[in-house]
């Protein structure tokens, strides 16, 4: 019996009109030293140009858009460790409604600096003792706010999405056949977004999910066929990507068009931050590495046509990249 | 009575068919931060993401590639502080021909790694006391080689050029009209290029070069009019812009084509590091970031159009810029 998935290509299209004016097209970019590297043409496609520097500006944008009159006086709700909260505020400025987020207190303080500075009213938590979701439900409700997840949501995940028809777009232009996509992955709207979109017409393109050792949930999952979840003692230098299970919408979409789940170390991500800032020059934050450091030891299947990777946020704290850079991080 | 400069809008187009098959076309980029700081539409031409992360292989290419096969087996000697070297080296790979490049001892260690990586020859002298030119000169005539100069040459300004038809071209692609162009200056060939290949399709886009304060001499020449020199006594931490002089094939075209040459400070291009790091996620190193460093205090001229702030090349010594981004730098 065929599954009921959350969106299909004509969700990710009509995504891709109404976010038009505001977000950017980011670019796909080739580089030799990559290519011989791997031994295969590599595209990277550099979210971190995004506006808000990750894709989940694409997803806000989307959501908040659709909110009619009396929910936009109402105002938004959101939860994040930094980029979803970067992308929700931004999304919240442009289209004059009020936001809060609800921020771990130990997020990077570039991502809390921007949401405030994106006009966002922050409440912090303890990431070990409170429940964010408890946090944000209770206060949506008692300002009759809309919840806007970070994941779960047809308009977000088809939001995200909109990266996946540019790359097919772009790719083309260069004369490139994608034979797969390698995607960071947390939630899973990204990859949900991107594996409708490229899918949907493209469907011998393989997609693969990229996730830290230690929060590969969705790599297991995959595998079990059920959603499998994060064990509370993991850690990751990868902020952005810790979130405790699959979602509800995303997995039955991931589990229909993913060929497979990779997983990669923290030594691995910090090599893959160091390539990009010494061969791409481009600056990438743990989270978005991880395609990367998937595609740099080899990770990923070999096949026919170009390997995407998506590089998908980019907002990194001085002090942190510095140490990697030099090798102490 | 009408100088006759070293090279036409149509040496450009030739330019791009012939390194077509190596180089890249690098990314316009947008970013609304940027935009609002500077209160007008920005674009990033990004030549950081060109082979070996400067614009330098365009030129160095079309200049080798021009070469018969007697030339080709005697192979290239060039000088460089190391993005012209890396260019040089890239391209005699390339095309399967020896290179040598005389370096200056205190090159960043990224540039010399890379040189030699490349597959070059490296013979290093001392910056103060020794003559690059000279050294390279008798090296060439000992050996039968080709000098190949990193700005002062019709084939390599015309191949710098080729960025500034992928500036016009992204541009209308997106909607923008260029009414202005920040060009990084050391010797003049990237401006040069840049200019004839603008100025050649749209008459009434200003071309501004930007170097940094000490190094000002095609600023101070384009108001003399006259070949200024740099004082032996400047110091700048903009490696790739310590050209002495404007060259003799270069400057002529700028001055016909630029309309005024503007100055930044070492702190501005910090400043400029930070942002791009910051707020652009890409990595640029000091004597690329100079245009940007122009842009952000708002040193070029109010006017009609979008602003095109070319980025030159994003070779930078981890440690150096983990200390600006640290803000110790």
């Amino acid at each position: 019996m065929p599954v009921s998935l959350a969106i299909s290509l004509d969700d990710i299209l009509d995504a891709a009109r109404v976010i038009a004016p505001a977000a950017f097209c980011t670019p796909l970019i080739e580089n030799d030293v990559l290519n011989a590297r791997c031994g295969r043409r590599v595209l990277i496609k550099f979210e971190g140009a995004q506006r808000t520097g990750s894709f989940k500006f694409r997803g806000a944008y989307n959501r908040l858009a659709r909110l009619d009159g009396a929910a936009r006086v109402a105002g938004v709700v959101a939860w994040s460790s930094g980029n979803h909260a970067q992308g929700v505020a931004a999304a919240a400025r442009l289209l004059g409604m009020p936001a809060t987020i609800v921020m771990p207190a130990d997020a990077p303080a570039i991502k809390l600096a921007n949401t405030r500075a994106l006009g966002a009213e922050i409440l912090t938590y303890d990431r070990h003792s409170e429940s964010r979701e408890e946090i944000a439900t209770a206060l949506a409700q008692s300002r009759g706010a809309t919840l806007v997840p970070s994941f779960d949501d047809p308009f977000i995940i088809a939001g995200q999405g909109t990266a996946g028809l540019e790359i097919l777009e772009q790719a083309k232009a260069i004369g490139a056949e994608v034979g797969q996509v390698l995607v960071c992955c947390g939630g899973g709207g990204l990859t949900a977004g991107i594996a409708t979109a490229i899918k949907g017409q493209s469907i011998t393109t393989a997609i693969h999910t990229v996730e830290p050792a230690g929060f590969d949930d969705t790599a297991r999952s995959l595998i079990s066929g059920r959603r499998e979840q994060v064990s509370p003692d993991a850690r990751s230098i990868c902020d952005a990507l810790l979130a405790p299970s699959p979602g509800a919408l995303t997995f039955p979409i991931n589990q229909a068009l993913v060929s497979g789940g990779l997983v990669v170390t923290d030594d691995q991500v910090r090599d893959a931050i160091r390539f990009a800032f010494t061969t791409l020059k481009l600056v990438v934050e743990p989270g978005g590495a991880v395609a990367l450091a998937a595609m740099l030891p080899g990770l990923a299947p070999q096949g026919e046509g170009a390997s995407v990777v998506v590089i998908s946020g980019s907002n990194v704290d001085p002090d942190l990249y510095a140490a990697i850079i030099g090798g102490i991080g």
